[in-house]
This record gives C-alpha cells, sequence and structure tokens, in this order.
C-alpha cells in the first residue's frame, strides 16, 4: 500500500531491456550518440512538428533549465503558489536563472486564474523598473494538486502571454497522465495551445531517469547547449538516457502506464468516497487529495499505508499516488485498512 | 581504434546487472533507499573513515556542487589553467558557486606548482578587498595532462593549504587511474594527505553514469543537502545509482579496470616510442599525449582512429585516451597505421 | 504640495556644507580617510557599542548587501508582503545574495505576525531539503505602510529568531521617524532587542546620498569589505559620503528632521479626518495612506499635488509623504485643494 | 607628493558649486529631474549622436552593469590580463553578469593583441559547448598600464569583434587622459571606432563621485534600467549626480584637468629619467610605472612620497599617478627626495 510517491516506483521492464541493449560498442559521447539522434526525430513525429530536446536527470533541472532559457535575472516567472518550481526546488530556479524572481499568481485547484494573472503582469509593469519584469508564465500539468488544465484554459493564457510577448512553459512531470485524462495529442496539449516548452517528465511513469526540456520555439533553443552544459547536465553517456525515451515512447509504454496509475487513482477516489472521507480536489491525474482526521493518518501509516501529510502539519491534509505499479488489490486493502481506522 | 574519450565506452557488465537487480519493487526516493545506505557504508569503509557521499550524473556538476560547499561568491579557487573547472566546464563552476572566479596557478604537466600557488595567494591577499578572497584549491587526480601527483607533492600543495586555512579539492575523475599508478590506499591518496573533498568518478571508468563528491571534512557536508537539491541533483529515484558505486566497488572492478586502462597506455605510449613520435607528458595514467604532422593525424582519422586534437588546432598535439575496453589488438592495428602514416 | 516621496526633496542645509568642508587635500582612498575613521567612532557612540559600518549608495544596495552577509543562497529570507525587498527592489536581494527565495509572513499594516512567521519557518524545515532553509528575518522600521514596530514587537520576532537561530536584519531607510515615534533610543530599538544588523538611511531623512550597513554582531561583518566591494559599493571617495553623516548626527540634525517630518504627517492625517477621508494605516511615522474616489485623486493631482497610488490601480489607495522640507502652509493649502475636489 | 591614486583627489571647485545648485526645492527621484534630462542631451551632444547614458557611484558598478548588458552568463568577456575588471574588481562582474568568465588575451603594456584576440575566440568556438561562448570584448582607455590605445588599434580590435558578431567595451575610467593624450574627438575614439558602450569615469579626473555607462548601440540599453535598478544603483537623488557631470563638461573642465594630470606625469617621467630610473611602459596619461630598488622605495615612503608597489612585492615595480591637482613644486621636492635616496 504505498501511494507516497510515483519516485518510489521501479522502472517498466522494457527500459531496462533497453538500457541493456545501449550497452553495447561505443557510442559518441555527449549526446552525439545514435540513440539520441533517433530521439529528436522522436520526439518531432511525437508532436507533430520539428522539436529540440535536451535531456536532464531531475525535473528539478529540467524545469530550471527551460525557465533559464526563457527569461534575464531581472525579470519574474509567474505561477501559481502551489507550483513546484515555488515550493519544492529548494532555490534551483533563483539558481539556474540567475536569480529570478517567483511571483505567484492566484487560482483554485494548483492553477492559475488568467485573470490574476492579467493583474499581476499590470502590477509589475505600472511600477518599472522597481519591480521585475514579467518574463514568462509557467504552469503545471497535471498540476501539484492533482488537476488537469483543460485545451481552452491553457489557450486563455497562452493568450495572455502573447499579448504581453511572454514565453509559456509547461512542467509537465505529469505529463503523461494530463494527456490520458484529456484524451488529446501531445500536440494539442503544446504548441497548438501555445506553450512554448515543456518539461517533459519520463521518470515518475516508468523510466529508471529521464527528464526532457522540449523546444517547440527554436528561438529559446539557440544557445541552450551552452546552458545545459553549464548546469553540469550535458551527461556523458548520454545514450543510456535517450535510449530510456526511446523505449517509453515506443509501443505507447508511457500512455499504457499513465492509464493505468489515473485509472488508480479513480479506484482510489472511489473507496474514499464510500468511506465518506472528504476529497480536497477533483481526482483528474494519479493523484488523490483528501482530509482525514490526525488520527485516523497515524493508523494507517502504523498499519503500513504510505503516504503523505500536504501543507502545515495541522491542516490535516493527505496526498496518496498511484502509480503504473499500484494494483487493485492494494486499493482493496487499503479500503478494507481504511475502514478499521475510521471505525477506531 | 577508439582512443578518443574514455566517456564513449559502455558500462562493465556487472553494473548493468546491478541496475537490474535494483530494479525491484519499491524503495524510498531521493536518497533514502536501501541502496545509498549501503553506499555511504562502502565508502566509510574505502576509505577506513566516516565520510559524506552525495552523487550526481556528471563530473561537472560533481566539481562545481564540491566548489560550492567550500567558497563564497566572493572567493577564488586556484587550479591549474588545464585543470578541468577550467577550461572545459562552461561556467559551471562559476554558476555553482554564484560568481567565484578560477584563477590559475603556474605549473608544468597539468600540475599546479606549490611556490606558484604560494605567490598568488599573496598576491590576492596583498590587495584585499579589490581582488577576490583565495577560498581553496583545487587540483585533478591523475591530471588532465595524463600525469599523476605523488602522495608528497599532493601533501606540499596541502601544507600551503593549511598555513593560509583554505580546503583542498581534488577532482577525482580519473582517481582510480591515478590510485592504480601509485599503488597507495585511496585514504592515503586523500584525506591522509589533506583532501578536504574529492569528485569520485566512475563514469570514464566503467559506470553508467555515477560521480560522487565524498566529504572527509564533515563541516563541509553539513548543508550539502540543499545545495545537492538546488542544483537539480537530488534524483529521485537514487538507488539506480548508488547501486552502480556498490558494483563498482566490489570485487575491486574498480581496480581492474583502471589497471586495464593505464596498462593500454603503456602499451600505446610504446608503439608510439617505436615509431619516433615525440611523448610530451609523462604517461601515468590513462591518457598519451603526442606531437603528430598534421596530415599524419589527419590520415590516422581518415583511416578511423578516434583521438582528439589537443590546445589550439596549429599546435599539431593530439591525446590518446585508453580506456577499460580497449585491446591489444588495437593498439597493434594502430601502430601498423601509424606506421603507415608516417611513411606516406 | 509635494507629497510624492521624500526622495524628492533637497539635502539639508548642514550637509552641504559638510561635503564642502571635506573637499580640502588629499585623503586616503577606499574608505582609508579621517572622515570614515571618525564615522565608525560616531556610530559607536551612538548605539553604546562596537558597531562595523559600511556606506552604499541607495537603500537597495544597503539592504541586499546586509542580506547577503546573512543568508547563503540556498537560504531564505522571511519578510513581510509588503517590505521594499520584496515590492521595490527588482531583483537586489537575489541578485547580492546568489538567489536566496523572499518568503513573505502574514501580518497587518505591513508587519509581519510572530505566528505566521514561526508557521512559515516550520513549513519549510518540515520538507528539508525540498524547500530553502530558513536564513533570516528582515523586517521594516518604520514599515512601508507608515507604521512602526514597537520594542516589545521586535523583542518578539527576535526571540523566535533565536530559537531557530535566524539573524534579524531591519530595513531603516525611515530608521529615523521610527525612532521619534517610539521616543527610545538606538541602542533600544536594535541590538538590545536583538536586531543584528541595521540599514541605517539617511537620504530620505536629509542627506544627499548615505546609507549605512551597520553590524552589531561582528561575526557577520568579517569577510564584509569584500562583498562591498564585490557589490561595487566601495566608492573611492569615501570622504563624500562618511561626512554626511557625521554632519546628520551632529546636533541632532536627524532627529530634528525626522520629528519634523512626522508631526507633519500628523497634521496631514488631521486634515483628512476632518474631510472624512478613511486612513487606512495607523499613522505612526511620516506617511498617510488613504482610500480616496478616483476622481478625486485625479482633481488633486491636476491642481498639483504630488502622491503616489498604491497597489493596483483600481484599489483607489493613495500615499502621502511628508518630510522635513514639508511646511504646514503646504498642508493648508492641500486640505483646501480637497475640501473642493470632495464636493465637486 | 602624493602620486599614490588619483582616487584621493578632492573634487574641483566648480563641481562642488554645481552641488550646492543643485540642491534647491524639490526634484523627481530616480532620474526623472531636471538635471538628469539635462545630461542625456548633454553627452548626446558630446559624442555627436543619440546615446543612452546611466550613473554609477563607482567604476566597478560602471564597469559591471555595462558587461552585464553585454553577455549572458554563459559567455565570456574578452580582457588584457592587466584589466581592472580582470584584477581588482573582487568579482563585481562575475557578480553582475551571473557568473561569465573573464579570459585574458595577451598583449603588450596593457593592451590585448588582436591576433592573440583571434585565437583566444577560435580556441573557445573550437570545443562549444565546453568552453563559454565569447561574449564580449572589453579594453581599457587609458590601460592600466599608464598607455593608451590608438584610434587604430581600436577599430582593429573592433573589427575582430564585428567578424564574431561581439561588442566592444571600453573602460574609460580614465578616458578623459586618453583622450586629451591622443587630440582626438570622443566620438572618434568610441563609437566612430567601433565602441558599442563606455564606461566613463569622472570620479579620478575631479568630480566627486560620477561614472556613467554610455550607450551608443541603443540595442543594448533596451531593459537597462530593470540592470540598473536591480543592481542597486539607481539612486533616489540622482539630480546630485547628474549636476557633477554637467558641471564637469562645461567649459571643458574635464579637458583641462585631464590635460594637467598627464602634463605632470610627462614632468614626473622626465625627473626619473633624469635620475636613470627605469620607466617601464610609455608613459601616454597620468600614470609612470618605474622599476626600484626596494630599499630606494622604502626611503621615498619614509620621507613622505605616496605611491604603489605593483605587482608581486619581490618585483619592485611602482606606480606613479598624476592627477589634476598634482603642481611642479611637488615634482621638484620628489626629484630632489628621489636624488637623495638613489645616493644613500
Amino acid at each position: 500500500m504505498n501511494f507516497s510517491s510515483d519516485n518510489t516506483t521501479p522502472m517498466s521492464p522494457s527500459i531496462l531491456t533497453a538500457i541493456g541493449e545501449a550497452n553495447k560498442g561505443f557510442q559518441s559521447s555527449y549526446g552525439s550518440d545514435d540513440y539520441s539522434s533517433q530521439l529528436q526525430e522522436a520526439f518531432s513525429t511525437l508532436f507533430e512538428r520539428e522539436v529540440h530536446v535536451f535531456l536532464t536527470n531531475t525535473g528539478t533541472a529540467a524545469n530550471s533549465l527551460a525557465l533559464s532559457a526563457l527569461v534575464r535575472p531581472y525579470e519574474s516567472i509567474l505561477c501559481s503558489q502551489e507550483a513546484h518550481v515555488f515550493t519544492d526546488e529548494c532555490g534551483a530556479p533563483e539558481l539556474y536563472t540567475g536569480g529570478s524572481q517567483l511571483i505567484t499568481v492566484d487560482g483554485a485547484f494548483g492553477k492559475i486564474n488568467p485573470k490574476a494573472l492579467e493583474r499581476q503582469i499590470e502590477i509589475s509593469e505600472a511600477i518599472r523598473p522597481h519591480k521585475q519584469k514579467p518574463g514568462c508564465v509557467s504552469i503545471t500539468q497535471a498540476t501539484e494538486a492533482g488537476t488537469v488544465y483543460s485545451v481552452e484554459e491553457i489557450q486563455t493564457i497562452a493568450q495572455c502571454c502573447r499579448e504581453h510577448n511572454l514565453p509559456l512553459h509547461m512542467d509537465g512531470a505529469r505529463f503523461a497522465n494530463a494527456l490520458v485524462s484529456l484524451g488529446v495529442s501531445p500536440s494539442e496539449l503544446t504548441w497548438k495551445s501555445g506553450v512554448d516548452v515543456l518539461t517533459f517528465g519520463a521518470t515518475k511513469n516508468g523510466a529508471m531517469c529521464a527528464e526532457a526540456v522540449i523546444f517547440f520555439n527554436p528561438t529559446y533553443a539557440e544557445d541552450f547547449d551552452y546552458l545545459h552544459k553549464r548546469s553540469g547536465q550535458l551527461m556523458s553517456k548520454m545514450r543510456f538516457f535517450s535510449c530510456q525515451f526511446l523505449a517509453y515512447l515506443e509501443n505507447d509504454l508511457w500512455i499504457e502506464n499513465a492509464q493505468h496509475a489515473n485509472a488508480m487513482a479513480i479506484s482510489l477516489a472511489s473507496a474514499f468516497n464510500r468511506n465518506q472521507t472528504p476529497i480536497i480536489n477533483p481526482v483528474q491525474a494519479n493523484e488523490v487529495f483528501v482530509s482525514l482526521p490526525a488520527k485516523v493518518a497515524s493508523y494507517l501509516e502504523e498499519q503500513g499505508a504510505g503516504f503523505y501529510s500536504w501543507g502545515h502539519v495541522d491542516e490535516c491534509m493527505y496526498r496518496f499516488v498511484t502509480t503504473w505499479c499500484t494494483t487493485e488489490k492494494e486499493i482493496i486493502a487499503f479500503e478494507s485498512l481504511l475502514e478499521k481506522a475510521l471505525k477506531s
């Protein structure tokens, strides 16, 4: 009953196989290998246009690097106050960008509200140069609240970006979960809706260690090889990272993994519903946020259920994450534990 | 006949096996897994004292992170002008440290001369605060010139460091090659000789992707978890990186790989000697630097030999790297090619 | 009727005289002059203990430099969401500190609430190392809302700082206004209440260009000469800045100027009161914040009254600043204008 | 007999007068005052084209800010190894630019050699992205060695810059001294010869505290107000800095001051020549570098002569600076002291 994080899962067997197959003979280093070339093509095919792809070892690095291509140090990054870049990256965006300020924009369920965005931009511009220049907007898809922006919502934000000449970044650490939730194509969810650069995560959804920065707008990619190297992210044996993505995309492994994880979240939410446990956010991807009495939460943990408390400890809010490994059996077991916990 | 770089090699089979074995079930993320705990112990045993270990995905990140724990942004890093941190990391040390200046110290064969070091420190201190405060010393073992500092040489530099209250960093991207070259123990080569922090590389010598920052002085490790996370280097599925190191150390795989690579370098150097090709630096690890007429170099490349030109192109200096994969057969084939090239 | 900013005032005549007197013969550069030595003593006398003083040309530089001595780049600065460092310094704190995050703490009237501070620290510490380490607390005295922390309020915040081992910074751009408002001594308002470093502003209150960073805790001052130089703030002809402070402190010029400015604020507030204009914040220093219909504000501006709109334009909030130059006559004239504006 | 530094001088009387005259009534803050507007025009007239001017309080800040507008953090700044930005600014260029590396280019007498520049650019570009991208070139006029680039020399360097698409920065801390030495116009010495941005210093040559960043290429000035503010350099009472420059340019005060200082250097050099003291660099501005036995130097200092040792102390190299305040009488007195010193 491990619902603590999608980062605790192993990798999908076919990705391990791919690593083994890539382990043959010499390959040029620093991304000049065959696998990395193939990957550029695979991603271009996937997104139905030429894209520029750079790999990193963590989502934090991918986000921060992407942002560093979009903003200058005197510019700000507008994001939700629940954005991973704002709450959980220990200053990596500030480091990579040279000191940009992350300015939070109000909104519900982990999203940013377009009107609040417009207002925040105006406030900054009104006191130029005393406040940082708005530099870009960053949205998270799926959000850290387990919700998903609709295509229309993205387009509305992108429209505001265009009017203010701001590039739009999408943190897609759980891009696959959002994609299958909406049932749209990768291109519809990104550049066709106005996204300029995407952080495309695979680690949480079945890879060993594979995160990509994908540029739809080639302008931002121009000098990115320098930023990539300068951040210590240009891996010498890049083949072992590119091959993971190739296997991830092959035969829609990524789609299947995400579909399973999302289905398990629905299943888990039903279990909570059946037990009158308040679900805080709409369940649209692979995360379920609930309110639980502190005692109940403690009991569940003692009995071996893995999950995290969310926000300040006295808020009694808890996050449950389902993954490509989660089984129906686990959920059934958890539900019976929950019943016991609530009774006692 | 690939002598271009130790980064073009595959990983040792037992490391691939270890990755496969680590791919079982859930493991806590961000370094709280079993493999990472074992690794702390394994390294402490190896170095005969308690050490603090943090993993990264590149040597550039490992070096830059290590340095960021040693210096403040207004301090300088004293290193050889051939140091990788100075020549080949595209500003990563400057990024991670917040703008420290790398100040080069004279010396032969990729090493820094202790007297030149002393002088450089004095020059800086004389004009406080107009020049950065000397902040640490960084040496490379084996050096970028394919040479190795003797234990005595390290101790002399460490003595100078102590007198000026400067920590000593060792870039050990090719630590194994230096170790087997000298025939000393890991502790003798490091903390017993005055090294405070070591960048311990495994990628070039048989791993897939595994670099470690090892602190012998616990003071510098105190807040390093923040620096590690902030740089985007705290990998979520850390088990897959820790397990590489465990396999690397087990049964002295790392020692065997390095011994082989070094032996191949001696063998290659002999081939050059037999053909009157001037060898520029003493061959003490797994690299051979030679002078070749530009035409000869071109011919060799056309015939499929892989190696790099070094420095400015008109200097006609070339680097040949041998690895754990290099075979005697390759060297024999190369020698006969060289003979042909020199004749024509 | 200029109530736009205390930065629009000339300098006090005696400060101009002091500059003229300092303009004689050679003086050592970079702060080794006689005036700068005297200033160290003058400030030590004023604060009843040995202090370390460094001068800058702007309050932004003084704040950012002070903070850069207190926090490492992976640490956060806890401050009010109305703090100048958060809202109006265009990333200078982020630049000087190497990317620290400014985290806002709730509170009323421009102050931070000690309980909210405690909570914010706990939230950060709970997810180490994913969130920046709390690094220091910064309060503004007088606040940007024209209010003043009582000595007890400062002590409560300082107590929380001590418990978490965090240094306390005070942005005293309007320190004089706060001091005379409370009627306490400089030492009581600072180190005796737990302040470690003070940004002591004089420019707004009668100087030409003179801001100081004053360290009560010598530890933080140890390498500050490097930070000072590195930021481009070590002025070559420092005598001309030190002499301003000497004249500022002499014969209590600073006290008199601040008393006058504060008295004018009370007088202006009375004028608003007499005209039923809602005053938003308690008037405790030299600023008055009011709500005005947009039309009234426009009329006042057209008729030559100088003041600023505050926050987003549709909030209809306005700031009026009184200074050492403001006259009763101006306030009388303004009141009659206000009456007209409200009638029309 | 103070030849230690031009920073030890007072300000010219007419500049003090200008400050007094500017001290009347209210003026808009942050550079929106009348004096600052006039200054934009005055500089545009002086340089015979529209320029964009921003003031700072130190030459270090002016240089670092100018460079921060020209390079991205992953780019390098190519300069002489005697450049002030490389040797004496304690990391300010690294801070302001976000970590650019200063790469030194060989050359004699404090200048950079155009061929060495070309070579350094090629070396960097050959290993993209492992070495920083060449980002701009910075030359010092007059140099730190007391020499002056001819117009032709500047044009040759600018030509190389254009070919590699690199902007050209001129550090003109002693611009006036170079200008009068060459007898050319400000425009000929700068934009007509290919300079994109100039650090125009006045402090050393008669101002109290006045340094300017002057953009000839408006592209670089576009967002410079943000960089200016972010660095803590946007002074609130800017009038007091703009008025210094107005007085500095008026009636050619700056030209007269520099002519005097340069003439005094020639006079001092003659004194050294008459005493067989080796002069190290050509005397082309207001500095004289000589070799002196350590004992002689000590004697001179004991007898009250002010000057600095240059480089490492055992090199016995000394710098003598003449200024707008230096008198013939001082030089005569110094010569007689020198005679005594050499005899004993």
